[in-house]
């Protein structure tokens, strides 16, 4: 996502201690520790301007949230949807997403959610991918058992990579979803910001899975 | 696929032998000899009016081909293309297409194509569609290793089905194209009758996909 930058983003950031964390790595396997109530982990990586990550929090009280996302003009804009919300259940991190498996420790994350990332269309940058082989394995270090990746775009030659990505890995599916906005099956759908803007131009696709258990 | 009923059908099937095989069973292991040359065996599952079968005969004449189609009218009119297109790498079987590991031995087929199969999309119907995993564990019995199964469909709900299928069977994906008709990667589409009469309502979905082998 390009923006504009915003000179006040770095000061707001820094203005809200308790809501963004600055040193991920320190927080390794203590995660809970930023939250009132230790409750399940879920992560969404590349959480834009936040929509998605906030009105999950609110639905889901019962859980914890985390919002990763790299683009400090950006984050900015997600953290004063946070500070807005009054919530207590979700906390920023300005990162990367590739290295998550530095900041959580093993089975740390119930859930990941990866919407509208960066389709990298060259084949070249196949593994900047969110769902390539490499992040693939960061998540799988990081996930509890049977915890699920969710993945959602509306990007076709990225979700063709991607299914063909999980599948390979292997990852089993849960779900599949070729038209989301369409579906019947009361299948969960908090709309991003892009989601809202851009779905008519075409389907949302999303899957669900997890990874193997080890016996 | 419903069609007029076609009083010659049944008699034009019996004055064909050379071409139309009433026993399958009696096959089995045994294919290669209804062909002029031993090459790689590949069928369609539900070959309708026969299009894409005869075509594909056409095309790869280092291939043997068998078209197998339960209904009466529909097998009769795929039989005709046969017989005009003169080609002798290509037979026809009217039968369903659940039984196909009575009349193939383990490892005799080298492809099984699936195009606009049936969608059965009602949920206590699921185990009728040709991706269920009754028909999976019949096609894994007859493909050889590294074989695959070709599945097209314009149908969502049996394409989401299906992707799930697969990947939960388990089968490996070796690609999937979410609008085969804007594919720019040069994948093969010999089109069915159904598929250009119906396409420009919706995208066509296609999976290729192969079994683990065992080690």
């Amino acid at each position: 996502m390009r923006v504009r930058n915003k000179p006040w983003a770095k000061d707001y950031l820094a203005d809200h201690p308790d809501q963004m964390v600055e040193t991920p790595e320190a927080l390794m396997g203590n995660w809970q520790s930023r939250f009132p109530k230790e409750q399940p982990l879920s992560v969404e990586i590349g959480t834009g301007k936040g929509q998605f990550i906030v009105e999950m929090a609110r639905q889901h009280p019962d859980r914890n949230f985390i919002g990763i996302e790299i683009q400090m003009s950006v984050i900015a804009a997600a953290l004063k949807k946070v500070v807005a919300s009054e919530l207590t259940n979700i906390q920023m991190v300005r990162t990367d997403g590739e290295a998550i498996n530095t900041f959580f420790a093993k089975g740390e994350v119930s859930n990941i959610y990866l919407n509208f990332s960066d389709p990298w269309p060259k084949s070249r940058h196949a593994k900047r991918r969110l769902t390539s082989p490499v992040f693939l394995a960061h998540y799988a270090d990081v996930l509890a058992k049977g915890g699920q990746i969710q993945f959602k775009t509306d990007n076709r030659g990225l979700f063709e990579y991607s299914l063909w990505s999980l599948n390979n890995f292997p990852m089993i599916f849960d779900g599949v979803w070729l038209d989301l906005h369409a579906a019947t099956d009361g299948v969960e759908d908090i709309q991003t910001e892009y989601e809202q803007k851009f779905s008519a131009k075409g389907p949302i696709y999303q899957v669900i899975a997890h990874f193997p258990t080890e016996d």
